[in-house]
Protein backbone atom coordinates (compact mmCIF):
# COMPACT_ATOMS: atom_id res chain seq x y z
CA UNK A 1 0.00 0.00 0.00
CA UNK A 2 1.27 3.73 -0.87
CA UNK A 3 1.87 5.74 1.56
CA UNK A 4 1.79 4.53 4.91
CA UNK A 5 5.81 4.56 5.06
CA UNK A 6 6.19 1.35 8.11
CA UNK A 7 7.36 -2.13 6.95
CA UNK A 8 10.06 -4.31 6.98
CA UNK A 9 13.43 -5.19 5.09
CA UNK A 10 16.16 -2.84 3.42
CA UNK A 11 15.07 0.14 2.10
CA UNK A 12 14.78 1.37 -1.14
CA UNK A 13 15.27 4.06 -2.24
CA UNK A 14 14.14 5.44 -5.77
CA UNK A 15 15.97 7.69 -7.51
CA UNK A 16 16.23 8.53 -11.24
CA UNK A 17 18.26 6.40 -13.87
CA UNK A 18 19.78 9.57 -15.00
CA UNK A 19 19.96 13.24 -14.90
CA UNK A 20 22.34 16.25 -16.43
CA UNK A 21 25.49 16.73 -14.85
CA UNK A 22 23.94 20.16 -13.70
CA UNK A 23 21.82 19.04 -11.08
CA UNK A 24 23.86 16.26 -10.27
CA UNK A 25 24.76 16.60 -6.37
CA UNK A 26 21.54 17.97 -5.49
CA UNK A 27 18.80 16.10 -6.47
CA UNK A 28 17.08 15.39 -3.61
CA UNK A 29 17.24 11.85 -3.18
CA UNK A 30 20.85 12.93 -1.46
CA UNK A 31 18.33 14.04 1.84
CA UNK A 32 17.74 10.25 2.10
CA UNK A 33 20.89 9.09 1.69
CA UNK A 34 22.40 11.20 4.12
CA UNK A 35 19.76 9.70 6.48
CA UNK A 36 20.38 6.73 5.98
CA UNK A 37 24.22 6.96 5.89
CA UNK A 38 23.77 8.95 9.71
CA UNK A 39 21.67 5.76 11.17
CA UNK A 40 24.10 3.22 9.71
CA UNK A 41 21.37 1.30 7.31
CA UNK A 42 21.97 -0.41 4.61
CA UNK A 43 19.62 0.31 1.59
CA UNK A 44 19.33 -0.64 -2.46
CA UNK A 45 18.70 2.13 -4.91
CA UNK A 46 16.43 1.34 -7.83
CA UNK A 47 15.32 3.76 -10.27
CA UNK A 48 12.34 5.75 -12.80
CA UNK A 49 13.02 7.73 -15.95
CA UNK A 50 13.60 10.69 -15.92
CA UNK A 51 11.15 11.00 -18.74
CA UNK A 52 9.13 10.82 -20.09
CA UNK A 53 7.22 9.44 -16.61
CA UNK A 54 6.50 5.99 -16.69
CA UNK A 55 2.64 4.96 -15.36
CA UNK A 56 4.41 3.01 -12.50
CA UNK A 57 6.33 6.06 -10.91
CA UNK A 58 3.01 8.32 -11.21
CA UNK A 59 1.36 5.05 -9.25
CA UNK A 60 3.90 5.94 -6.59
CA UNK A 61 4.39 9.71 -6.73
CA UNK A 62 1.66 11.60 -8.45
CA UNK A 63 4.23 14.16 -9.11
CA UNK A 64 6.59 12.20 -11.33
CA UNK A 65 9.24 13.48 -8.82
CA UNK A 66 12.17 11.49 -6.19
CA UNK A 67 12.87 10.44 -3.92
CA UNK A 68 10.69 7.66 -2.73
CA UNK A 69 11.86 4.96 -0.26
CA UNK A 70 9.95 1.97 -0.48
CA UNK A 71 10.23 -0.33 2.74
CA UNK A 72 8.64 -3.96 2.26
CA UNK A 73 5.30 -3.26 0.59
CA UNK A 74 5.28 0.22 1.86
CA UNK A 75 6.41 3.29 0.04
CA UNK A 76 6.68 7.05 1.48
CA UNK A 77 7.29 10.02 -1.02
CA UNK A 78 8.26 13.94 -0.13
CA UNK A 79 11.78 14.26 1.28
CA UNK A 80 10.28 16.39 4.59
CA UNK A 81 8.16 12.94 5.00
CA UNK A 82 10.65 10.24 4.49
CA UNK A 83 13.28 12.07 7.03
CA UNK A 84 10.85 12.51 9.78
CA UNK A 85 9.84 8.91 9.35
CA UNK A 86 13.43 7.99 9.23
CA UNK A 87 14.47 10.34 12.30
CA UNK A 88 10.88 9.06 14.55
CA UNK A 89 12.42 5.43 14.49
CA UNK A 90 15.54 5.98 17.27
CA UNK A 91 17.20 9.50 18.70
CA UNK A 92 19.73 9.72 16.00
CA UNK A 93 18.18 12.19 14.17
CA UNK A 94 15.57 13.01 16.20
CA UNK A 95 17.38 13.63 19.73
CA UNK A 96 14.72 12.81 22.97
CA UNK A 97 12.57 15.57 23.64
CA UNK A 98 13.05 17.24 20.35
CA UNK A 99 10.51 15.58 17.89
CA UNK A 100 8.66 19.12 18.04
CA UNK A 101 11.49 21.45 17.46
CA UNK A 102 12.83 18.87 14.83
CA UNK A 103 9.44 18.72 12.61
CA UNK A 104 9.14 22.78 12.95
CA UNK A 105 12.72 22.91 11.59
CA UNK A 106 12.40 20.67 9.15
CA UNK A 107 9.26 21.97 7.78
CA UNK A 108 11.45 25.48 7.92
CA UNK A 109 14.05 24.24 5.51
CA UNK A 110 11.39 22.78 2.88
CA UNK A 111 8.54 25.27 3.20
CA UNK A 112 10.11 28.89 4.30
CA UNK A 113 13.79 28.91 3.07
CA UNK A 114 13.78 26.26 -0.25
CA UNK A 115 10.91 27.87 -2.33
CA UNK A 116 13.43 30.99 -2.09
CA UNK A 117 16.55 30.21 -2.43
CA UNK A 118 15.40 27.15 -4.82
CA UNK A 119 13.65 30.47 -7.02
CA UNK A 120 16.99 31.94 -6.67
CA UNK A 121 19.07 28.96 -8.19
CA UNK A 122 16.53 27.91 -10.75
CA UNK A 123 16.97 31.74 -11.98
CA UNK A 124 20.68 31.91 -11.69
CA UNK A 125 20.94 28.96 -14.15
CA UNK A 126 18.36 30.47 -16.21
CA UNK A 127 20.73 33.14 -16.52
CA UNK A 128 24.01 31.07 -17.33
CA UNK A 129 21.88 28.60 -19.85
CA UNK A 130 19.47 30.32 -21.17
CA UNK A 131 19.64 27.38 -23.94
CA UNK A 132 18.62 25.07 -21.64
CA UNK A 133 16.27 26.86 -19.51
CA UNK A 134 13.98 29.06 -22.40
CA UNK A 135 15.16 32.48 -21.34
CA UNK A 136 17.50 34.92 -19.17
CA UNK A 137 15.12 36.03 -16.87
CA UNK A 138 16.35 40.09 -16.54
CA UNK A 139 18.42 41.49 -14.00
CA UNK A 140 15.79 42.81 -11.22
CA UNK A 141 13.76 39.60 -11.06
CA UNK A 142 16.74 37.79 -10.52
CA UNK A 143 17.67 41.22 -7.65
CA UNK A 144 13.91 40.30 -6.26
CA UNK A 145 14.66 36.67 -6.04
CA UNK A 146 17.25 37.44 -4.06
CA UNK A 147 16.20 39.31 -1.74
CA UNK A 148 13.21 37.33 -0.61
CA UNK A 149 16.23 34.62 -0.30
CA UNK A 150 18.03 36.68 2.29
CA UNK A 151 15.06 37.55 4.27
CA UNK A 152 14.52 33.80 4.55
CA UNK A 153 19.12 33.33 5.32
CA UNK A 154 18.91 36.29 7.85
CA UNK A 155 15.74 33.88 9.57
CA UNK A 156 17.95 31.16 9.82
CA UNK A 157 21.19 32.96 10.86
CA UNK A 158 19.33 34.45 13.84
CA UNK A 159 18.22 30.65 14.90
CA UNK A 160 21.36 29.40 14.70
CA UNK A 161 23.30 32.03 16.60
CA UNK A 162 25.19 30.63 19.11
CA UNK A 163 24.33 27.29 18.15
CA UNK A 164 26.00 24.40 16.23
CA UNK A 165 22.55 23.01 15.33
CA UNK A 166 19.17 24.19 14.81
CA UNK A 167 17.94 22.36 17.97
CA UNK A 168 20.89 22.11 19.69
CA UNK A 169 22.07 18.65 18.81
CA UNK A 170 22.26 17.22 15.29
CA UNK A 171 19.04 16.12 13.46
CA UNK A 172 17.14 15.37 10.11
CA UNK A 173 16.10 19.07 10.57
CA UNK A 174 19.84 19.89 10.08
CA UNK A 175 19.98 17.27 7.15
CA UNK A 176 16.94 19.44 5.30
CA UNK A 177 18.19 22.99 6.02
CA UNK A 178 21.78 22.01 5.24
CA UNK A 179 21.08 20.13 2.23
CA UNK A 180 18.66 23.47 1.09
CA UNK A 181 21.33 25.89 2.62
CA UNK A 182 24.21 23.85 0.11
CA UNK A 183 22.61 24.18 -3.11
CA UNK A 184 22.63 27.93 -2.26
CA UNK A 185 25.89 28.45 -1.04
CA UNK A 186 27.35 26.27 -4.10
CA UNK A 187 26.57 29.32 -6.64
CA UNK A 188 27.49 32.01 -4.32
CA UNK A 189 23.98 32.40 -2.18
CA UNK A 190 25.40 32.62 1.33
CA UNK A 191 28.02 35.16 0.67
CA UNK A 192 26.41 37.84 2.73
CA UNK A 193 25.90 34.59 5.70
CA UNK A 194 29.26 33.63 6.81
CA UNK A 195 27.69 31.94 9.70
CA UNK A 196 25.48 29.64 7.45
CA UNK A 197 28.58 29.15 5.15
CA UNK A 198 30.18 27.59 8.42
CA UNK A 199 26.74 25.28 9.51
CA UNK A 200 26.78 24.11 5.29
CA UNK A 201 30.31 23.19 6.27
CA UNK A 202 30.42 21.53 9.35
CA UNK A 203 27.30 19.93 8.24
CA UNK A 204 29.22 18.36 5.45
CA UNK A 205 32.23 17.68 6.71
CA UNK A 206 30.65 14.98 8.18
CA UNK A 207 31.39 11.46 7.26
CA UNK A 208 27.73 10.16 6.67
CA UNK A 209 27.14 12.84 4.34
CA UNK A 210 30.43 12.55 2.96
CA UNK A 211 29.35 8.14 2.20
CA UNK A 212 26.19 9.75 0.67
CA UNK A 213 27.39 12.44 -1.74
CA UNK A 214 30.02 9.79 -2.85
CA UNK A 215 27.57 7.26 -3.50
CA UNK A 216 25.21 9.93 -5.39
CA UNK A 217 28.07 11.05 -7.73
CA UNK A 218 28.33 7.21 -8.20
CA UNK A 219 24.99 6.71 -9.16
CA UNK A 220 25.44 9.31 -11.64
CA UNK A 221 28.57 8.07 -13.09
CA UNK A 222 27.43 4.18 -13.47
CA UNK A 223 24.44 5.76 -15.23
CA UNK A 224 26.83 7.83 -17.48
CA UNK A 225 28.22 4.41 -18.14
CA UNK A 226 25.26 2.43 -18.64
CA UNK A 227 24.67 4.66 -21.96
CA UNK A 228 27.45 4.21 -23.81
CA UNK A 229 27.55 1.38 -26.52
CA UNK A 230 29.30 -1.91 -25.65
CA UNK B 1 11.31 26.99 25.88
CA UNK B 2 10.78 27.79 21.75
CA UNK B 3 9.97 24.65 19.47
CA UNK B 4 9.54 21.56 21.92
CA UNK B 5 5.93 21.62 21.02
CA UNK B 6 4.61 20.01 23.89
CA UNK B 7 3.00 21.64 27.16
CA UNK B 8 -0.31 21.40 28.96
CA UNK B 9 -3.34 24.16 29.46
CA UNK B 10 -4.84 25.70 26.72
CA UNK B 11 -3.29 26.48 23.74
CA UNK B 12 -2.75 29.87 22.53
CA UNK B 13 -2.90 30.73 18.64
CA UNK B 14 -0.51 33.93 17.40
CA UNK B 15 -1.60 35.33 14.59
CA UNK B 16 -1.58 39.10 13.06
CA UNK B 17 -2.96 41.72 14.92
CA UNK B 18 -4.39 43.23 11.62
CA UNK B 19 -4.08 42.50 8.06
CA UNK B 20 -5.72 44.21 4.95
CA UNK B 21 -9.01 42.92 3.15
CA UNK B 22 -7.01 41.23 0.41
CA UNK B 23 -5.41 38.32 2.26
CA UNK B 24 -8.37 38.10 4.59
CA UNK B 25 -9.61 34.36 4.60
CA UNK B 26 -6.00 33.00 3.60
CA UNK B 27 -3.65 34.10 7.04
CA UNK B 28 -2.51 31.16 7.94
CA UNK B 29 -3.78 30.60 11.28
CA UNK B 30 -7.12 29.50 9.57
CA UNK B 31 -5.49 26.01 9.10
CA UNK B 32 -4.61 26.04 13.15
CA UNK B 33 -8.21 27.42 14.30
CA UNK B 34 -9.44 24.50 11.68
CA UNK B 35 -7.64 22.25 13.13
CA UNK B 36 -8.43 23.02 17.07
CA UNK B 37 -12.32 23.00 15.77
CA UNK B 38 -12.11 19.49 14.38
CA UNK B 39 -10.52 18.37 17.48
CA UNK B 40 -12.66 20.47 19.66
CA UNK B 41 -10.39 22.33 21.67
CA UNK B 42 -10.71 25.77 23.04
CA UNK B 43 -7.99 27.85 22.08
CA UNK B 44 -7.32 31.42 22.96
CA UNK B 45 -5.93 34.14 20.56
CA UNK B 46 -2.77 36.58 20.54
CA UNK B 47 -1.15 39.13 18.23
CA UNK B 48 1.60 40.11 17.01
CA UNK B 49 2.36 43.56 15.06
CA UNK B 50 2.19 42.69 10.90
CA UNK B 51 4.70 45.32 10.87
CA UNK B 52 7.23 46.72 11.99
CA UNK B 53 7.71 43.43 13.17
CA UNK B 54 8.70 43.16 16.82
CA UNK B 55 11.74 41.46 18.71
CA UNK B 56 9.43 39.41 20.63
CA UNK B 57 7.85 38.36 17.60
CA UNK B 58 11.02 37.66 15.46
CA UNK B 59 12.38 35.29 19.00
CA UNK B 60 9.34 33.00 18.39
CA UNK B 61 9.44 32.99 14.65
CA UNK B 62 12.83 33.74 13.28
CA UNK B 63 11.13 34.72 9.88
CA UNK B 64 8.79 36.93 11.05
CA UNK B 65 5.49 35.14 10.15
CA UNK B 66 2.65 33.57 11.79
CA UNK B 67 1.03 31.42 13.26
CA UNK B 68 2.66 30.18 16.20
CA UNK B 69 1.22 27.91 18.96
CA UNK B 70 1.90 27.93 22.42
CA UNK B 71 1.15 25.72 24.77
CA UNK B 72 2.33 26.19 28.19
CA UNK B 73 5.74 27.38 28.05
CA UNK B 74 6.58 25.54 24.53
CA UNK B 75 5.59 27.13 21.44
CA UNK B 76 5.60 26.04 17.83
CA UNK B 77 5.84 27.70 14.27
CA UNK B 78 5.32 26.14 10.60
CA UNK B 79 1.87 25.40 9.85
CA UNK B 80 2.72 21.98 8.78
CA UNK B 81 4.54 21.08 12.21
CA UNK B 82 1.56 22.59 14.40
CA UNK B 83 -0.84 20.28 12.23
CA UNK B 84 1.06 17.47 12.58
CA UNK B 85 1.72 17.88 16.25
CA UNK B 86 -1.60 18.37 16.70
CA UNK B 87 -3.11 15.91 14.57
CA UNK B 88 -0.32 13.19 16.76
CA UNK B 89 -2.31 13.56 19.38
CA UNK B 90 -5.34 11.51 18.54
CA UNK B 91 -6.77 9.82 15.74
CA UNK B 92 -8.99 12.38 14.79
CA UNK B 93 -6.76 14.05 12.72
CA UNK B 94 -4.61 11.35 12.04
CA UNK B 95 -6.46 7.93 11.13
CA UNK B 96 -5.32 4.61 12.92
CA UNK B 97 -1.95 3.37 11.09
CA UNK B 98 -2.24 6.59 8.26
CA UNK B 99 0.61 8.35 9.96
CA UNK B 100 3.26 8.24 7.58
CA UNK B 101 0.40 8.68 4.61
CA UNK B 102 -0.57 11.76 6.90
CA UNK B 103 3.06 13.30 7.07
CA UNK B 104 3.41 12.58 3.56
CA UNK B 105 0.56 14.35 2.23
CA UNK B 106 0.92 17.31 4.60
CA UNK B 107 4.49 17.76 3.29
CA UNK B 108 3.03 17.48 -0.37
CA UNK B 109 0.65 19.87 0.31
CA UNK B 110 2.92 22.62 1.61
CA UNK B 111 5.64 21.41 -0.51
CA UNK B 112 4.83 19.96 -3.59
CA UNK B 113 1.50 22.37 -4.34
CA UNK B 114 1.45 25.25 -2.36
CA UNK B 115 5.12 26.58 -3.44
CA UNK B 116 3.25 26.91 -7.02
CA UNK B 117 -0.27 27.62 -6.51
CA UNK B 118 0.61 30.80 -3.88
CA UNK B 119 2.96 31.93 -6.64
CA UNK B 120 0.08 31.77 -9.16
CA UNK B 121 -2.38 33.88 -6.77
CA UNK B 122 0.52 36.44 -6.28
CA UNK B 123 0.72 36.87 -9.84
CA UNK B 124 -2.85 37.33 -10.06
CA UNK B 125 -2.82 39.56 -7.16
CA UNK B 126 -0.14 41.72 -8.49
CA UNK B 127 -2.05 42.07 -12.09
CA UNK B 128 -5.53 43.65 -10.35
CA UNK B 129 -3.55 45.68 -7.93
CA UNK B 130 0.16 46.65 -9.42
CA UNK B 131 -0.01 49.72 -6.99
CA UNK B 132 0.25 47.15 -3.81
CA UNK B 133 2.81 44.67 -5.54
CA UNK B 134 5.08 47.00 -7.29
CA UNK B 135 4.16 45.84 -11.35
CA UNK B 136 1.77 43.70 -12.86
CA UNK B 137 4.15 41.05 -14.58
CA UNK B 138 4.24 39.88 -17.86
CA UNK B 139 1.13 37.69 -19.16
CA UNK B 140 3.85 35.13 -20.02
CA UNK B 141 4.78 35.24 -16.71
CA UNK B 142 1.49 34.32 -15.54
CA UNK B 143 1.06 31.69 -17.61
CA UNK B 144 4.11 29.93 -16.81
CA UNK B 145 3.18 29.65 -13.42
CA UNK B 146 -0.42 28.62 -14.37
CA UNK B 147 1.13 25.80 -16.19
CA UNK B 148 3.59 25.12 -13.33
CA UNK B 149 0.45 24.88 -10.91
CA UNK B 150 -1.62 22.92 -13.28
CA UNK B 151 0.88 20.00 -13.45
CA UNK B 152 0.77 19.54 -9.37
CA UNK B 153 -3.05 20.12 -9.47
CA UNK B 154 -2.46 16.69 -12.08
CA UNK B 155 -0.77 15.20 -9.85
CA UNK B 156 -3.34 15.99 -6.28
CA UNK B 157 -6.16 14.82 -9.07
CA UNK B 158 -4.67 11.65 -10.00
CA UNK B 159 -4.19 11.02 -6.04
CA UNK B 160 -7.93 11.54 -5.06
CA UNK B 161 -9.24 9.38 -7.79
CA UNK B 162 -11.93 7.37 -6.40
CA UNK B 163 -11.74 8.88 -2.69
CA UNK B 164 -12.75 11.44 -0.34
CA UNK B 165 -9.95 11.98 1.49
CA UNK B 166 -6.28 12.00 0.31
CA UNK B 167 -5.62 8.85 2.75
CA UNK B 168 -8.94 7.47 2.45
CA UNK B 169 -10.22 9.50 5.85
CA UNK B 170 -10.38 12.75 6.87
CA UNK B 171 -7.24 13.58 8.33
CA UNK B 172 -4.45 16.41 8.88
CA UNK B 173 -3.48 16.60 5.04
CA UNK B 174 -6.32 17.17 4.40
CA UNK B 175 -6.98 20.40 6.25
CA UNK B 176 -3.48 21.18 4.61
CA UNK B 177 -4.56 20.20 1.02
CA UNK B 178 -7.89 22.22 1.28
CA UNK B 179 -6.46 25.14 2.49
CA UNK B 180 -3.98 25.57 -0.39
CA UNK B 181 -6.28 24.94 -3.10
CA UNK B 182 -9.26 26.76 -1.80
CA UNK B 183 -7.10 29.75 -1.68
CA UNK B 184 -5.67 29.08 -5.54
CA UNK B 185 -10.06 27.87 -5.88
CA UNK B 186 -11.31 31.23 -4.94
CA UNK B 187 -9.42 33.04 -7.74
CA UNK B 188 -10.29 30.47 -10.43
CA UNK B 189 -7.43 28.14 -10.43
CA UNK B 190 -9.58 24.67 -9.98
CA UNK B 191 -11.22 25.45 -13.18
CA UNK B 192 -9.77 22.73 -14.91
CA UNK B 193 -9.65 20.50 -12.03
CA UNK B 194 -13.72 19.83 -11.32
CA UNK B 195 -12.63 16.82 -9.11
CA UNK B 196 -10.73 19.19 -6.91
CA UNK B 197 -13.06 21.68 -6.74
CA UNK B 198 -15.73 19.35 -5.49
CA UNK B 199 -12.99 18.56 -2.97
CA UNK B 200 -12.12 21.82 -1.78
CA UNK B 201 -16.49 21.94 -1.81
CA UNK B 202 -16.19 18.72 0.50
CA UNK B 203 -13.86 20.30 2.81
CA UNK B 204 -14.78 23.73 3.11
CA UNK B 205 -18.70 22.07 4.13
CA UNK B 206 -17.40 20.80 7.46
CA UNK B 207 -18.43 22.47 10.26
CA UNK B 208 -15.34 22.72 12.27
CA UNK B 209 -13.98 24.58 8.62
CA UNK B 210 -17.08 26.90 8.92
CA UNK B 211 -16.42 27.91 12.77
CA UNK B 212 -12.94 28.50 12.01
CA UNK B 213 -13.68 30.66 8.81
CA UNK B 214 -16.21 32.73 11.46
CA UNK B 215 -13.96 32.90 13.88
CA UNK B 216 -10.80 34.18 11.56
CA UNK B 217 -12.80 36.68 9.58
CA UNK B 218 -14.41 38.05 12.71
CA UNK B 219 -10.65 38.54 14.44
CA UNK B 220 -10.15 40.97 11.26
CA UNK B 221 -13.72 42.53 12.43
CA UNK B 222 -12.51 43.33 15.78
CA UNK B 223 -9.02 44.60 14.66
CA UNK B 224 -11.15 47.20 12.06
CA UNK B 225 -12.99 48.15 14.65
CA UNK B 226 -10.41 48.66 17.28
CA UNK B 227 -8.46 51.06 15.28
CA UNK B 228 -11.81 53.72 14.95
CA UNK B 229 -10.98 56.31 17.16
CA UNK B 230 -13.64 56.17 19.76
Amino acid sequence: MTGSGTGTGTPVLVTYDWVPDLVRGSVRDMRIRWALEELGRPYRVETVPLGPKSAEHLAMQPFGQVPILKTGDHSLFESGAILLHLASEGTALMPEGQAGAVTQWLFAALNSVEPSSFAWVLMRAAKRAPEIFGAAPPENQIDGAAKRMRARLDGVARALQGRDWLTGQFSAADIAMADVLRVAGADGGLGEHPGLAVYVARATARPAFRRAMDAHMAHWDAADAARVPA
